[in-house]
């Protein structure tokens, strides 16, 4: 897949409209990646995002200690991945493996990216005030990739209870909102 | 409008997929909405959802002075009217005069519900811990309402600079998420 370098200032285009991330982490050389639908846009730039990560979930012990991790835009065409992370646990299988999704070396992170969602965004924790309280994670971008070539590719986003909105056309609006 | 009560054990549904939501406070009587995209869920039940309001928009401090505010659903087709108050500010005229915009009273709150909108929340501020560092509100949701005919709406959802992705069709996975 090709990427290239997407700008700080534009992360926030690709957040707000609330699509399906896959979160990924790792620790001591081993990947892990959840499904999460939690996530706000907090600042555009730097870009922060706020995000839960439910202590109940084995991604929580490695975002709170590795403080690193990078969110990844997967198309609907993904679907089918997106579901098994989102049913599996870390704690029992190394799911990279079991559901043949790629882990790709960060530039400014040690947690992988996934190959083959359309966007990734390299985050460091910068904000753990509110993690007892909610489980909620504020994260800086420190680095952001997409793929030219599926930078309008469909999102999902979560409706709960198995149902998933694909994302549908594009309208352009006389809107002086950034 | 037909309105019913929808179960706040069910409002994630409403806000995972990430919506432009339409925030409405009231001051002395005299009512305000913004148009707002930077939300996310925090927790079920009672639902809390934690939200960015800019302090340069005059919705902030009527949201931190009375703390409290509705987020409002708008479908589709509501897109000119989202636009509008997204484009102006509360400080320089009555947005809900100068867009046809209907407030009807809450039940828990002062502030109005957009009557436009296929989905209202009434919410209350229990949380302010990041607003002096983020602009970062916390709510619970303390009253949901929706429109049984509408509920599967199409929701816009921005992606800046005008551009706004208009929900597509809704597919079922064998998800165990929630």
């Amino acid at each position: 897949m090709h990427r290239r370098t997407l700008p700080l200032s534009q992360v926030y285009r690709l957040l707000e409209p609330g699509p399906v991330v896959l979160l990924s982490t790792a620790r001591a050389g081993r990947p892990n990646v959840m499904t999460m639908s939690w996530h706000t846009m907090m600042e555009f730039e730097p870009p922060l995002v706020g995000c839960v990560v439910s202590n109940r979930n084995y991604s929580f012990d490695l975002l709170r200690s590795t403080r690193e991790c990078a969110l990844n835009v997967p198309s609907a065409d993904l679907a089918d991945k997106v579901v098994a992370c989102g049913n599996a646990s870390g704690r029992d299988i190394d799911k990279f493996a079991a559901f043949g999704v790629t882990a790709i070396t960060a530039s400014h992170i040690a947690a992988p990216l996934v190959g083959e969602c359309f966007a990734s965004l390299e985050c460091k924790v910068v904000d753990t005030r509110l993690v007892r309280a909610y489980n909620f994670f504020i994260l800086e971008v420190v680095k952001a990739w997409i793929d030219p070539a599926r930078k309008d590719a469909p999102t999902l986003h979560h409706r709960g209870m198995g149902r998933f909105m694909v994302g549908g056309k594009t309208i352009t609006l006389p809107s002086r909102m950034k």
